[in-house]
C-alpha cells in the first residue's frame, strides 16, 4: 500500500467539566488527508486546500506530529501529505488536532501499523502544540481513539477511552470570528479557589459514572464549568444568551467547545437536537456574526479510512 | 418495633484524588448504637460507652443528626440513643460520621423507613458538620449507602454510589495521636494551582472509571494527591515512610484517610494486604507512638442492622 486517503474529524475538548482531560470526537465535520509513500526520506506538505496554512513541515502541525512519530521510528522512505482542510482553524473544534492526528494516523497506517491507536497520541499532541503553544491530548485523543477520552496524565502521557451512551447528540454552533487557543489560554489565572476546583472534579467525576451508566439526567447535572468558562465566555459575544437556549430548547448542558469560540451543546436523541440548533441559530443570528450550526452524532470511531492503494 | 441494635462502620474519605467527595466504607471496625422509641417526644442521648463525649443532644454529633432528621419528619414519639463508641474520636476513619449516620439511619427506621438510605445522607451531615466545623458528606454517605460513594454536589446534595471491584481489601493504620479535623482543615491554602487542580480532576475521573471496569492498574496509577496531602502528612509522623512501605509491599495506593492521622492503603486480594499491614505496623513500631493496624474487605452494604424488638 503506497497511500491513503482519510477523514480526520473535528473535536470538542473541555465538555465544561473536564478542562484540559475530557474530550469526544464529532462525525460530519473534519479534513481530508491523503499521505503518501515517496523514497525521499522525510515529510512534505505537497498541497493544502481551503485554508492559507504554512507549508513548511516545520510550521505545519501536520508535519511537525508526522516528524515527532519518525524521529522514534525511522523510516527508510519518506511520505507526502496533502491537506484538505475542512475545519476553519481557531474555531474551537480542533482543527490542528485534526491535521496533525491524520498525519499520525496515516505514516503509521503506511508503515504497517507498528503501534495500536492509543499510542499514537503523544506524537500528534507535538503538532498540537505547535498551535496552542502548549502540548495537550484533550482533541487529538478522541480524533484518534474515538467516542469520548479522559486524559489521566499527560507525563506520562495515558488517556483512557471511555463509554458513549448511544442516544447522545451533539450540536456545534461555529460564530465565525478567530481566537487563538494560546490567547485563550493566557488570559486564565494560574490558581483556583480550592472549593471551585471539589465542585469541579466532583463533576467530572460524576460524568464518567454517568457515561458508564447512560444516566442523561446525571450526565446533565455535571455539565458545569465554574473555573474556566467565565472568563473564556467574555470572549464569545452573547455566550450566556446562546447556551441559555441550548438548555431551555432541552439541552442535556451546553459550553465553550475547547477554547472558543465554538458553542456545543449535548442532547439525549436526534429531535431534540433539531430543537436546540435552532434556538442557538436564533440567538446568534441577530449579530452581524457569519455562523454556522451542526448536528453531529458521537463519532465513537475516530479517523476513518476513505480511501487507499 | 421499639428498638433497634446497629452497626455504623468506619469509613474512608478522600482516598487521596478524591478529595471532600470520594469516600469507601469499611467492615470491621464501627460503633454499636442502640436507638429506642419513647412516648416523650425529642431526642436524648442516654448513654454512651467508650469514650468522653458530650450527653447533650444539640451537643452530640448523633443528637444533632436526629433532630435535623426529626425537624423535616415530625414524629409523635420520641428517641433514645446509646453509643457503645469504637471508633476513636480524631483518628480519621470517620468517627463522627459513624454515629450520626447511625442516628439518622435508626430513627428514619424505626419511623418505618419513610426515606431511601441516599436521602438520609444530608441529615447525618448536620451531625458531622458540628465535629469538623463543615458540612460534608465523604464519610456519612459510604457509611449509609456502602460501596464507594461520591459527592457531586453539597448544594443541593447528589450523592453518586459506584461500583466496588470485588478484589480491593483496605488496610488502615491508626496511629494515636489525635487530630481535629477542622485544625486539619485550616492549614490548607484556599487556592490550588490550576494544573493541580487539572492533574486531580484527571486522576479522579480516572479512578471512577477504573472502578467501572475492575482496572486495578489503573486504580493504582490514579492514587495521587499533590493538593491536600503534602500540607496534611506534615501532621503525621512518618507519614512518607509509612506511605512508601505500603507500596513496596504491593499496595495500590496509600494515603491519609479523611484528614488524618489514620494512613490508608488499598490492595488487590488480602494476602497482599497483610503484606502491607506488616510492612505499615513495621515503620511506625521505631516511633514512641500507639498504634492499631487492620485490614478490612470494603463494605458495600454500610450500616448493620444487628437486632430490632
Amino acid at each position: 500500500m503506497n497511500e491513503i486517503r482519510l477523514f480526520a474529524p473535528a473535536s470538542v475538548a473541555n465538555v465544561s467539566c473536564g478542562f484540559d482531560v475530557l474530550g469526544f470526537c464529532l462525525d460530519p465535520v473534519g479534513d481530508e488527508m491523503v499521505v503518501r509513500k515517496v523514497a525521499e526520506k522525510g515529510v512534505r506538505i505537497t498541497k493544502i486546500e481551503g485554508e492559507d496554512l504554512p507549508m513548511e513541515t516545520e510550521k505545519n502541525v501536520a508535519g511537525v506530529a508526522a516528524l515527532a512519530y519518525l524521529e522514534e521510528h525511522p523510516c527508510a522512505y519518506g511520505f507526502e501529505i496533502e491537506i484538505y482542510k475542512k475545519i476553519k482553524p481557531g474555531s474551537g473544534i480542533g482543527s490542528s488536532s485534526a491535521s496533525a492526528a491524520g498525519a499520525v494516523f496515516g505514516v503509521n497506517y503506511l508503515m504497517d501499523k507498528p503501534l495500536p491507536k492509543a499510542a499514537l497520541v503523544k506524537y500528534a499532541m507535538a503538532g498540537e502544540s505547535l498551535a496552542s503553544g502548549a502540548a495537550h491530548a484533550d482533541n487529538v485523543a478522541p480524533v484518534i481513539m474515538g467516542g469520548f477520552t479522559l486524559v489521566r496524565s499527560i507525563a506520562p502521557l495515558e488517556v483512557i477511552q471511555l463509554p458513549t451512551p448511544k442516544e447522545l447528540i451533539a450540536v456545534i454552533l461555529h460564530p465565525k470570528i478567530e481566537l487563538k487557543t494560546a490567547h485563550a489560554r493566557s488570559i486564565l489565572k494560574k490558581t483556583v479557589p480550592l472549593n471551585k476546583a471539589i465542585q469541579q472534579w466532583g463533576n467530572l467525576a460524576a460524568f464518567v459514572s454517568a457515561l458508564y451508566t447512560d444516566n442523561y439526567s446525571l450526565l446533565s447535572r455535571c455539565m458545569i464549568d465554574e473555573i474556566i468558562e467565565p472568563y473564556r465566555s467574555m470572549l464569545i459575544p452573547e455566550f450566556d444568551a446562546i447556551r441559555s437556549s441550548a438548555i431551555n430548547a432541552g439541552a442535556l448542558g451546553s459550553g465553550i467547545s475547547g477554547s472558543g469560540p465554538s458553542i456545543f451543546a449535548l442532547s439525549q436523541g436526534e429531535e431534540k437536537a433539531k430543537n436546540i440548533a435552532k434556538a442557538m441559530a436564533k440567538i446568534i443570528s441577530n449579530l452581524p456574526i457569519e455562523h454556522e450550526v451542526f448536528i453531529s452524532k458521537i463519532n465513537t470511531e475516530g479517523i476513518r479510512i476513505l480511501n487507499q492503494q
